[in-house]
């Protein structure tokens, strides 16, 4: 069947995102978030949806539901943006789309207005065809991604029975330069916390060290005996809950391009982590704790002989299914006390994410996967997780159905930062993905 | 025999402090250290000095010497204070000599004028009552203590012959509130460091930490790999050239007051290193490393998940005689290579001291002891080393005589801070005390 020429939807869709581009809603500072979701649900209703708007804790969440068929699909994206600084690095204004070398650029150009507009225009294009929507489509489209969604785990959890769907459809993902679809069957979970530790209500002079005990150095003890050189994670209990990985997981690795070159060259990075035929096992499979920041005493110039009264480090975990954010905390408190540490304090930093992945051999991934061979014309590059983290358990866990993450975005998209962009031909086949996805999906 | 009538010499010697404390001679600051110098020069001229004038890198050095005996004694003071900031925090102007309730308050009051001056007006009691100086005293004075003494060692070493002396009277030292005064004959060396690592040519997502190594663990196992919990240096060949301590600086040890009490009340200190009995020991005979700072990545609120390119260590080392510096810092060089951070780099910080301790049974450390005895009429404290370090060595080296430091500070001094003070009945004896052992040196 050849496909359907979608040239006039790709038109639209690009007049659309240029609508929504041109709505600066920047969540971190509460930019005209109820303009963009006014927006967003005037474009759902012309293509027959039912939108119901909920508060968040920063901005509306949209519930749009449409179409009638044997499948449901759960579509997940958002409306808000980074904010546009450092402004001045924009080589064309941030809030006005503009087409320049194959590419688009402008705010939210790629994450995640694109996507989401590239979706419906695909779904338009599908209903027009049909004459008539051939699958339930669910979508749930939040404001505050960009501030760590605050509300949608809770959302999710309240409006479980109204979500319920077959599969789920995740923002985020990317296209190689060669045109590869890159995506995303799970992400590691995280949780952060800060270590403390104090010695006294003062610094002292360091001749005191005889006698007084040092916060650093408990600390990088601490720090030290959390993992081995090898980033192997030594917490007693740490790895109990881990999920033997499956054999399509493993398969999947194996098929997995490169050895982290690129992200070697463009760090120019010295010291890494494992063989280079591990790269993908790691970044998927393995959880690791990160030291983020280690804080405490003299920073200047030379020397001071001091003895800090304290210090701090704060590390984040990245977990695999099925490890407990909660339950490590509780591991890593026992082991510091274990170890001699009671007195180092453990400080929870913010929500923790649960980690998510679903499982490859299910029907829903596997349409996912092959409509993304034959859109793209290239070989999908399927990674079981991503080494980031997000909240794509809760879908997982309430929804009840496997998640896959298929965007838009490109290596040079500039996501978050100034000249973000998509390109155009990423742009057309995210339209013919996402038509032929809910084809393929409604015809079973 | 009754000690002589020291009253006019000691409203003599108040007259000279004042004058002294004057002069706003700040080394840190190049103020006004030349006219220190000169009225230094003019005071000890009246006494019958020959004075010899040295360029040093911040401030003159001055080399005096009089009088003649079977006894040499070679005296060291520094003219240069510390800066008076904050100014407003003085209760009186910082450069005016002001008493008040039994003390007598002024930026270089304790830390070094009134010693100097107290010395001086001893010796002047002496040299009247004599007719004439009955020992030779040579005398170094420096302007550049409060900056770290750069020209010291090389000065001493150049002019080895001419500082030839039986006995060497050290700056520094004090009285505790019931009267006893507090000796030191030996002074821990110190060598300070930074270690550096960087994994990376800038800061990376965290999710990269299950593919690149961390710099901020590889510092804390660096680090933690120096030391034992009970603060312990764990380098191999570490205490290869320690001294086993003689019998003497053990039973002075053994002599010693009290097990810290005022330090842990001062700095509510809530860890300290080692039984209450090894206070003394610790801070007298052990070699300990301090982590002075320890910095990289994230140091805000809330969490940040970064893989941070880079971080650094600042350490000190405390050492006791026989440890050479140079030698410490080819052994930590060995040793992180031998632990596998060959890539974490070492760099030395500013100069190095060599540790000192004299023979507590040398005939000049007992009558410097005795005297003390008499004069304050309290039992002398007398610790074979301070836990602090200071160019002590280089006149044990290059002198070759005995070191002991006697000074007239106290513990409610504030020396380097708003309102540094010395006790009036300090000062008293502190002039009875320089009389006294000039004498008591002379007569043999």
């Amino acid at each position: 069947m050849t496909p359907p020429d979608l040239t006039a939807h790709i038109e639209r869709g690009l007049r659309d995102l240029a609508d929504l581009v041109a709505i600066p809603s920047v969540s971190a500072q509460d930019r005209h978030l109820p303009d963009a979701a006014r927006a967003v649900q005037t474009l759902l209703e012309a293509e027959g949806f039912t939108v119901r708007e909920y508060p968040g804790q920063v901005a509306p969440i949209l519930l749009a539901e449409a179409g009638e068929g044997p499948f449901t699909l759960l579509i997940y994206n958002h409306y808000d943006v980074q904010p546009e600084d450092p402004a001045e690095l924009w080589d064309t204004p941030p809030f006005t789309l503009t087409e320049r070398d194959g590419r688009l650029y402008g705010r939210g150009a790629s994450d995640d207005k694109g996507e989401l507009v590239s979706r419906l225009a695909g779904l338009r294009a599908l209903r027009e065809q049909r004459g008539g929507l051939p699958l339930k489509v669910k979508w749930l489209i939040e404001g505050e991604e960009e501030v760590g969604s605050p509300s949608l785990e809770a959302f999710i959890e309240a409006h479980a029975a109204e979500l319920k769907a077959d599969g789920v459809w995740w923002e985020f993902g990317s296209i190689t330069p060669e045109g590869r679809p890159v995506l995303y069957a799970g992400l590691k979970g995280i949780i952060c916390v800060e270590l403390r530790c104090r010695v006294a209500a003062s610094d002292l002079h360091s001749s005191n060290g005889a006698v007084v005990d040092n916060p650093l150095w408990r600390l990088a003890a601490a720090v030290a005996s959390l993992r081995g050189p090898d980033g192997t994670v030594l917490i007693p209990g740490f790895h109990d809950d881990v999920r033997p990985p499956s054999q399509a997981d493993l398969d999947a690795i194996a098929a997995l391009p490169g050895t982290g070159e690129a992200l070697r060259d463009t760090y120019d990075v010295t010291r890494t982590l494992g063989d280079r035929g591990e790269y993908h096992t790691r970044l998927n499979l393995k959880p690791v704790v990160n030291v983020n920041g280690f804080h405490g005493g003299y920073d200047g110039q030379g020397s001071k002989t001091v003895l800090p009264a304290e210090g701090m480090v704060k590390l984040d975990f990245r977990l695999v299914p099925d490890q407990h954010p909660d339950r490590i905390v509780d591991l890593l408190r026992a082991h510091l006390d274990q170890q001699g540490f009671n007195d180092i304090e453990i400080v929870e930093l913010e929500s923790h994410q649960y980690p998510a992945r679903s499982d490859l051999n299910h029907p829903f991934v596997k349409t996912a996967v092959q409509v993304a061979r034959d859109v793209h014309g290239h070989d999908p590059i399927l990674n079981p997780s991503s080494g980031g983290s997000g909240p794509m358990h809760p879908f997982m866990q309430h929804v009840g159905a496997p998640v896959i993450a298929l965007g838009i975005g490109n290596i040079g998209g500039r996501v978050h930062a100034p000249n973000e962009n998509i390109l155009r031909r990423d742009f057309e086949n995210g339209v013919r993905y996402a038509a032929a996805l809910m084809a393929a999906l409604a015809d079973g």
